[in-house]
């Protein structure tokens, strides 16, 4: 646990110089970009770390790497790799925030209602929301470039030329496979009915994948085990780990979305409800009700909401037994991990950190 | 001119394998993530590639090329430089049309319109708008991914990392300029009123050289040279002879965007002066008017207009003098490139076609 503080140190204090040179390098165009520089700050000094995380132990099951040591150009480089990650993921929360049309994240303001507040605030001229609107993107797309920097800095900095660039292509499938996740969960909002269960089980299932499980776990310790030079048979015994930590560590998510506490979670409870995001959960839940009952949840679902109305959703989704489902799919998942670690031949103590990691990963409450 | 014919047409060529390589990369999400690919290749089959032809000769302007030659490792290389800065571009612009809610672009609807129109043919449900936002968010995202592979690309295939590495830096500083210019660029519309002449001019200025004039023909060249490994007095000479070019390049855009012919331009006239973009074409229109006269334009200026204002604002300029303004200040910013390219140490076949592309580039009627 130590290790995991001082770890998170190590990770804020890298991303604050990170921003801390780009604020100086954009000193020429003067003080109006700042609001940029200060959001990116704001949002980054957030969040939960886990694809950071994973990325380090992905490099530490290859290789030894002592967190308590000093910060050499190896044990830098990892850290860029880890802090390339939660930038880019930055960028990606920033965008979807806009496009989910979310208020909230982390408990702060989205960053587009943000610049949307110092709109109102300067009283200028003009829509507010747009210029929110325009903050976001640009910052978003400011920070997937700090991302990408960092990438190339952590690749540079290691001997090793082949395993850097294994690191880049994985980080590069990644980016492509997010975004076209994310465009397929927005297009799945827009149909006007359900598809069969089957077929939306499969469709639920595969934004799941790609929108989040491969991103969030299976990504981050294939970078940071490609740094490390590890073989391909290392590469495939991470991803038989990861994936099914990913797609664990996504229901969890599906089910805080709904049943969270705010408090902790830092977003609304019933966002995911009123904005009509198919997950995995739902599309349980619906299958188990009778028809009449179904139509009424379809059609609340995706609609604006108020409170009596999220606690109605949530006892209809609770009474279907779609949690226990969930639950079980969760324990399922990380049972398969474990199987997959346990013939890894990975360094055995990044194996039980890797074990503790996905555990909380899963289970986490927030 | 036979080859800038076969550089345009090995551009496309390579941009057209990217996006196909794309393509199948992403097949295992689905059809329903095709649409992003067809809309890449659409955008991407039009554009004046300048960035992509000042980066090539900013490779000759240091090393020999032969573009009628075969496409070996080197010429490859440069080729993807050249393709990421036109992916790159691509991105830009996919973004910066959400932000000023352009509906055209390259004689085409913008890609936010076409995602949009997809929505509504398709009968889908919700907004079609909001659709029509997610859908260019995400794409945009794609291109600014892909462009990076294409530039990593490049790096790895020639064999000085030095060369490589500044190459990535200039490709870097422009990204973190080129999304902060346009930043300042929405801020300026914002605020109600105009500041004081000098200070506005200073402001419009530097917005001009930040979103544009360094970003659409002194990095190309810088970059292109570095790859070549240029040397640090050779990267000095050719900024002597982008930036200036790059400012004749932006003016000419602002007369176009004002006074240029739909047909050539593909954008409508007058979403310049609906969206209220200061430029430094309007500021210096402005400053000639009686103060009376003065306020009607900033009035009209960033408010809807239909085609009788729009002429009644185009006659304003013309009447002020300021085309002659900024045609004078484009003769003077191309003499002093001239003259810059005059003292470079860099290989003369290159210095004559840098000339002739930086000419065509200024004075061109789309």
């Amino acid at each position: 646990m130590q290790e995991t503080t001082r770890l998170a140190g190590l990770i804020q204090e890298r991303i604050n110089d990170t921003l801390a040179r780009h604020r100086t390098a954009l000193e020429p165009l003067g003080a109006d970009a700042e609001p940029l520089l200060d959001e990116a700050f704001g949002f980054l000094s957030g969040g939960k770390r886990f694809r950071a995380q994973f990325a380090v132990l992905g490099y530490r099951a290859i290789r030894p790497l002592e967190l308590s040591s000093e910060v050499d150009t190896e044990f830098g480089a990892v850290l860029d790799a880890a802090c390339a990650l939660e930038l880019f993921h930055a960028a990606a929360l920033i965008h979807d925030d806009v496009i989910d049309r979310s208020d909230t994240r982390r408990g702060r303001p989205a960053t587009h209602r943000l610049f949307a507040a110092m709109h109102q605030q300067r009283g200028w001229r003009g829509s507010a929301e747009h210029f929110g609107l325009a903050g976001a993107i640009l910052l978003g797309d400011l920070l997937q470039s700090w991302a990408d920097e960092l990438m190339q800095a952590a690749g540079d900095a290691l001997p090793d030329r082949d395993a850097a660039q294994r690191a880049r292509r994985h980080f590069n499938r990644m980016r492509s496979e997010v975004a076209t996740g994310q465009y397929l969960d927005v297009l799945e909002e827009q149909h006007a009915e359900f598809a069969a269960h089957e077929e939306q089980l499969e469709r639920s299932t595969r934004v799941l994948v790609y929108k989040s499980a491969k991103y969030s776990v299976e990504a981050p310790l294939l970078i940071g085990a490609a740094l490390a030079g590890a073989s391909e048979q290392h590469e495939q015994a991470l991803s038989d780990f990861g994936l099914p930590v990913g797609v664990a560590f996504q229901l969890r998510d599906d089910l805080l979305g709904v049943f969270g506490d705010e408090e902790l979670t830092g977003k609304p409870i019933g966002d995911d409800l009123s904005e009509g995001k198919r997950t995995v959960l739902v599309t349980l839940a619906r299958e188990k009700l009778p028809t009449t009952q179904r139509r009424i949840f379809d059609d609340m679902l995706g609609s604006e909401l108020d409170s009596l109305q999220v606690a109605m959703l949530q006892r209809t989704i609770r009474e279907s037994g779609a949690i226990e489902q969930i639950e079980e799919m969760i324990t399922l998942n990380l049972d398969r991990a474990t199987t997959a670690l346990q013939r890894a031949q990975i360094r055995p103590d990044a194996a039980q950190l890797l074990l503790s990691l996905s555990e909380r990963a899963a289970r986490r409450a927030f």
